[in-house]
């Protein structure tokens, strides 16, 4: 039977866009830890988060049986807006490499804040909204997650608070324009407005602040304010939940055309990306329906999979945050100012710590100047400039398909291409003129950081 | 009969793909006047221009006559690594302005460009490689024609040049990156590469430059590299017919939903996008097989249509280029260094001048803050932060839907999103502080400029 001629990019049909989402920890054996009070050492419970987290989100945090979501009529109707997005074969990419296998990305960077962050920050929005919340905080490292808050908080008419890492915010005065453009007001962190900001000021005067650092400042003032509740892009079980829509979608487009992909890719932050576009694949695996490789890709930078330690964290650096069970390089852990883009957190979802540790999925840490290289060479033959983070999955396709041209194998590898790197030029231009650089951590300095891990 | 659900966006298959460009000047009556030998004041002859373009281009540029033109096959590849685009429908903006009116947009952006400009830069690409050229020069305004050559060259392993006009090389470092990403050359004009970059400094010390100027190089190192060409991103009769490609998909989608437009709008700089979004709706109104409302936009800051004259001029400062007749403010017009974002032409497409001297467009200005206060209250409701070029087809677009609103016409109104603003948050910067102004050139600036019109 002939196979089915595959266009350049598969768009499904907006009645074939999912109405629910998947909660893959319903087919999870061994379940993720649950989040630790910080006072008790005891299971968060409902009550202990609702003054930070929104009701109804704190119900997703905690549902690990549920194996569908039904997505709110709302929320779908927004993601027609800018959904479904294409899952492309990069025809070009295969040829400049001359490989044999197949490859196929599922491109997540065209609506304007351009990346996958969108997806979970129209949800948590829309909850928002719907417990009659004023408005929201947040943080924001490289800045993509705080414009697809202001965006979504922009549609439901909330408020919008964002903390933005002091570094990011000078180097990327364009993403702070598109935030305002958005109605929302940025705050370069660590700041005087919190308790926690002018803690961490007065111990580092001049520090140029951190994700963690930025977490308390957005949580203080969520808890300090009524009618407010703080939101986060990545790292919780429900960002994956709304994400899992990424992987959805990947596998309906795949199965019209019976694609089976061999190899699944992902880089890792957090884990919001990968943990949603492998969800409904690592499903089938959990239940023994099907098989795949799933591959993280963090930054040699920031590796809290592959050199970090599988412990009880807190996750942000002013300790007010619930504790969580993650592979992670410690609370304390900055990467080098050197490294560029986000995927800067110290730690990693409970879920995909838990898949990880388990066996089911592996790790790769790649080093940045061979990643932009990789973003060079996708640029000029798929004609999308990607984000530094999605480029870590790009390496490790190419390098996976260089493999496939010595082996003569015909792998289908699938990875995620979560945005665009239109905010991040200053970095393409250090690559550009040969100044960029690679900064690997020490054993020692991550010893040192991990010894201080909470004693649970 | 029950009307068919119409989605957020159509998207057409591949296969549905436009496989000709459509030539208007084929139907017009009145043809566009010919482009003149500036030394004999007599029609360019394919030899005249030889040395300036590539000889495919040439054949198109002259072709008055054939309606259809082949895309090739090798052009066509590229086209879909891009297209098709889709056309939205503006039911948020809808909801938003409440209107009657149905709005729909037909999205350019989704390209690394960022734009429509890349529909021609392939082609003219493809074209100067057919010919075994080593190169390509180009100029640049706010750099979106730059970037889309940019693209097509590094496809096509061409030598790129691109002279960015002074103030944009500057003020927009970050689309000078993308630029060299594609591994392009990129030269501040005026710049002292050039004996008319010189003489120009030498005239004007310290001028920040003009696109006027910036073809004048470009086009000046066209002819004096052996196998280099210059390539242009609008105006031309060639740029109208590649851009034909959005008009003709537009026209399909339409069709598959037999909705008849009312009102088609688009921005006018050079007249590339208008050009080739109303091809085929023109077409048949020349052919009288169905009526439309066709209205250019233009800013206030550079009103060629509105307050030009219908004349001979040179299209470049330096006057060395062909003479082209069209609506023209002369080519010593500079508009004022407030204005933001690209429409900075002092001239206008011969096509689109024919068109409008007999009355089958309209054409309106528009002031930038108007045009920035549409921009933001696009980008909240249809989540796009849009172009500010795209965004004066936005205003009318908006003006055209509230005059629905007051009588309760159902118009069908389409217009063309060009593309995206990531690159000119500089310029949302001044808006979202409050410091943008609106800077009109009087009656005698434009009368001065005007009165040095070459006499033919």
């Amino acid at each position: 039977m002939a196979e089915k001629t595959i266009p350049y990019k598969i768009y499904l049909e907006e009645q074939e866009m999912p109405k629910a989402w998947y909660n893959l920890r319903a087919d999870m054996k061994n379940k993720p830890a649950p989040l630790l009070n910080p006072a008790t050492k005891k299971p968060m419970t409902a009550e202990d988060l609702a003054p930070v987290f929104c009701d109804e989100l704190i119900a997703q945090e905690l549902d690990d049986t549920t194996p569908y979501i039904e997505i709110p009529e709302e929320i779908r109707e927004f993601y027609k807006m800018y959904r479904p997005s294409p899952l492309v074969r990069a025809y070009c990419l295969e040829k400049k490499l001359q490989t044999p296998a197949k490859i196929y990305y599922k491109f997540e960077g065209n609506n304007t804040s351009g990346s996958h962050k969108l997806n979970s920050a129209i949800a948590q929005a829309y909850y928002a909204k719907k417990q009659g919340l004023k408005g929201v905080t947040t943080e924001t490292g490289a800045g993509q997650w705080g414009t697809a808050l202001s965006m979504a908080c922009s549609y439901f008419d909330l408020d919008c608070k964002v903390y933005m890492v002091k570094c990011s915010y000078e180097q990327k005065p364009f993403r702070r324009e598109v935030m305002r453009t958005y109605g929302a007001s940025v705050v370069p962190s660590p700041s005087e407005t919190t308790e926690v900001g002018k803690k961490i000021l007065a111990e580092h005067p001049g520090t140029t602040g951190s994700l963690g650092c930025a977490i308390s400042e957005a949580v203080e003032v969520a808890t300090k304010n009524p009618g407010y509740r703080y939101v986060l892009g990545s790292v919780l079980n429900q960002v994956l939940l709304h994400q899992s829509i990424i992987g959805l979608e990947t596998k309906t487009a795949l199965d019209k055309y019976d694609i089976h992909p061999d190899i699944i890719i992902g880089c890792a932050g957090g884990g919001s990306n990968l943990g949603g576009l492998i969800s409904p694949f690592m499903g089938e695996k959990l239940r023994g329906e099907a098989d795949y490789r799933f591959i993280a890709v963090e930054p040699a930078s920031c590796p809290s999979f592959t050199r970090g330690t599988y412990a009880y964290d807190f996750c942000d650096t002013g300790m007010i945050c619930p504790l969580a069970k993650m592979y992670t390089l410690g609370s304390g852990f900055i990467p080098s100012a050197n490294h560029a883009g986000g995927l800067r957190f110290h730690g990693m979802s409970s879920t995909l710590s838990q898949l990880y540790d388990d066996g089911l999925m592996e790790a790769v840490s790649v080093e940045q100047t061979e990643v932009f290289e990789a973003a060079e060479t996708f640029a000029r033959v798929e004609g999308i400039l990607p984000a530094p983070e999605s480029s870590h999955a790009i390496r490790v396709a190419i390098d996976e398909a260089l493999k496939c041209k010595e082996t003569g194998e015909e792998k289908t590898i699938v990875f995620g291409l979560t945005g665009t790197g239109y905010f991040d030029l200053f970095a393409y231009e250090r690559y550009n003129n040969g100044e960029m650089t690679d900064v690997i951590p020490t054993d020692e300095e991550i010893a040192a950081s991990i010894a201080k891990l909470p004693q649970i």
